[in-house]
């Protein structure tokens, strides 16, 4: 039974900048347009940008993950 | 030898809003003041926002993801 490797502590970041102590990015407000789609599930080939590949994730380990969308109010 | 294991696909959300499909957050940015700052470890009782739980998931499980800071440009 091993079941109990279910709540097992997992990396939730398996490839971006590995290198790095702390993975933090840094984004002004000024240089987002109408809007920034930003991956939360540290999956997506344009990192710190969502691409998509939440969607991969999530189906692969029954998950749920979707990213941040920073946009400016509808005027 | 169980360390196939480690390779197998894990959940990154554990807990925030499980019942939803996909968390997807959507801030605008009229209403980030000076900064924000976003969690990307799903391990923030502020979540949407960090509450520097990163520190300890890292710490944990031998991880290295940090928070999506948006900012004003310093004038
Ligand atoms: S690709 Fe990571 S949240 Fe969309
Ligand atoms: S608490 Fe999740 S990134 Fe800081």
């Amino acid at each position: 039974n091993l079941e109990f490797l279910k709540g097992k502590p997992s990396k939730v970041n398996l490839s971006v900048k590995k290198t790095e102590g702390k993975v933090v990015d840094t984004v002004d407000m000024e240089d987002i347009g109408k809007q920034a789609v930003f991956c939360r599930c540290w999956r997506s080939k344009k990192f710190p940008y969502c691409d998509g590949s939440h969607n991969a994730h999530n189906e692969k380990c029954g998950d749920n993950v979707g990213p941040l969308i920073i946009k400016k109010k509808e005027s």
